[in-house]
């Protein structure tokens, strides 16, 4: 939970002015959100996000990230639409800070997902992936394998604070992805973090896809791995078979996978357990215990995937594995 | 910013449903509020904000508090009023803990409050004291004067660690305000902690009153005390006159103030600068460095204690000491 700018009154009156969204009724800090400040913002014209973005996203990036939104919007994905001001300008600052309003959506994210739920995200992902086929922007992953060693660099030997041994294991896992990662994987835009947390349910269907700020270009598969992981474990880290049959069957509904997609699809979910693994592992040892954002464990995604690095085909998730 | 308790969408569905609100159409909880979890909670009738009641509020107190709201509401305050469920009840249970659901009101809290602010609250405050006078129900305030040696008591002799001396000299500040603490002065329901992020404006005038989970039964100039150290110092803790003056000014457009209140404010105001530091000392000392609450530094209060205990009459307020 996260609001890392006050905005006054003074401050936002004249911001909301340049929308035509009538005239701002409250603003209410959200306790959700890790990266920005966000603000559930009520004007005349009803209720709105309003979010201010703080220094871990580039500034540069933000044209991308909007610019996705607008376009995923226009193709009926339910993502918020940035609200562009009279001027024409949806991305403007706030409290010297980028800043945009989006529109509300609503529902709310499961604490609890269900097999459902997995089956309804996969087919929301797999539409999310065609929906985005003719976005005309790019942007590269920069939290893909290429920089997976340089992050474990800058934590370097002090990973054995989190568990003896952590450093060379983790070392001797990477040289596999690098050699082994593989290429001519189908390639568009990708979420790259959709967490229960990002995606709001009503009536046992999907009403929001939110947090757009890890999205860039990469394989669809990879996407579908970092479900996988975030959706389909148990609270004791257990592996939930069904969970990943039904993300996996969900997303085959809307978007054929090739066979090189499932052949790949374990070591594509080991490599996304390294990535958050790693960026958990970094932020662990350099978030002051004191800070306002809890850490978040990084041995759980060792867990994850050491799970992963033990399947051997993607009978293990469910599918049948000689089709 | 806190929210201590995660909702779920199961839960709260059928916590919802024994209302005649709507179905939920988003629940967010609020990076505002110290002592309870609150949310912002969307139905399809509107926005409302929904509290679950945390340990430290007492739930035998919560009819006092509800029906106080309740109380004033009726009366015209803009104070957040409790929704009754179909059953009639208000105070019901979510998450194994007392939960109220209460309306949405309009207007931002004054990040740098104003001399128009201070003027805006004092009519507000005395409005409140007006409109509770005929409430049937009583609370004393558990922390007034009886309840400061106590207090002090508990952090003991550590009050030394954040500044050396100081445990002794409470102490002794204590022995003046037992021994000269006035009685006889008008009482009734006092809000007790109507800090600037407890009222909203709107337009310059203020909106809403809220978190009435400190009011209780005591002397009024006792509230007006508490907004003197809450409204009235600069960030650098130097005393704005002016503030002070037009807030006690709008106090008496709606409520005219004794001679033996204004005669004894400077006491009152010390002796409420003396709770907050005692709280916050004991926050200070008690909450782990790593709490999702920011502590409060308790020597901002004890600057404003040695301010009032300075102070020889209404004078130094801005009102004429010689009517």
């Amino acid at each position: 939970m996260a609001v890392y700018t006050d905005v006054s009154d003074e401050d936002l009156r004249p911001f909301v002015a340049e929308y035509d969204i009538g005239e701002v009724m409250a603003c209410k800090g959200i306790a959700e959100g890790v990266e920005n400040s966000n603000f559930m913002l009520t004007t005349e014209t009803g209720p709105y996000i309003l979010t201010l973005y703080e220094k871990r996203v580039k500034s540069g990036d933000l044209p991308f990230f909007l610019g996705l939104m607008e376009h995923l919007a226009a193709r009926g994905l339910p993502c918020p639409l940035p609200v562009h001001g009279r001027d024409g300008e949806a991305l403007r600052r706030l409290c010297d800070r980028p800043a945009a309003v989006v529109t509300f959506l609503p529902g709310m994210w499961p604490k609890r997902p269900t097999a459902d739920h997995c089956s309804e995200l996969g087919s929301s992902l797999a539409a999310l992936h065609l929906a985005g086929a003719d976005f005309s922007m790019d942007r590269s992953n920069d939290l893909s394998v290429e920089s997976w060693r340089p992050l474990l660099e800058q934590s370097g030997s002090r990973a054995d604070e989190v568990r003896p041994g952590l450093a060379d294991e983790l070392s001797a896992e990477l040289r596999v992805m690098e050699s082994d990662w593989p290429g001519a994987l189908p390639v568009g835009v990708i979420h790259a973090d959709l967490f229960p947390d990002n995606v709001f349910f009503r009536h046992g269907r999907v009403s929001g896809v939110i947090d757009f700020y890890f999205a860039c270009t990469d394989a669809f598969a990879y996407d579908l791995a970092i479900c996988l992981n975030a959706w389909c474990f148990e609270p004791d880290l257990s592996f939930n078979v069904t969970k990943a049959r039904r993300l996996l069957i969900g997303y085959q509904k809307v978007r054929a996978l090739s066979a090189k997609e499932l052949k790949t699809l374990p070591l594509l979910a080991r490599g996304a357990a390294m990535r958050f693994l790693l960026t958990r592992l970094f932020d662990w040892l350099n978030t002051p215990a004191d800070a306002l954002v809890t850490r978040k464990d990084p041995m759980e995604y060792h867990a994850k995937m050491r799970f992963h690095a033990g399947v051997r085909d993607i009978g293990a998730y469910g599918l049948d594995a000689t089709p």
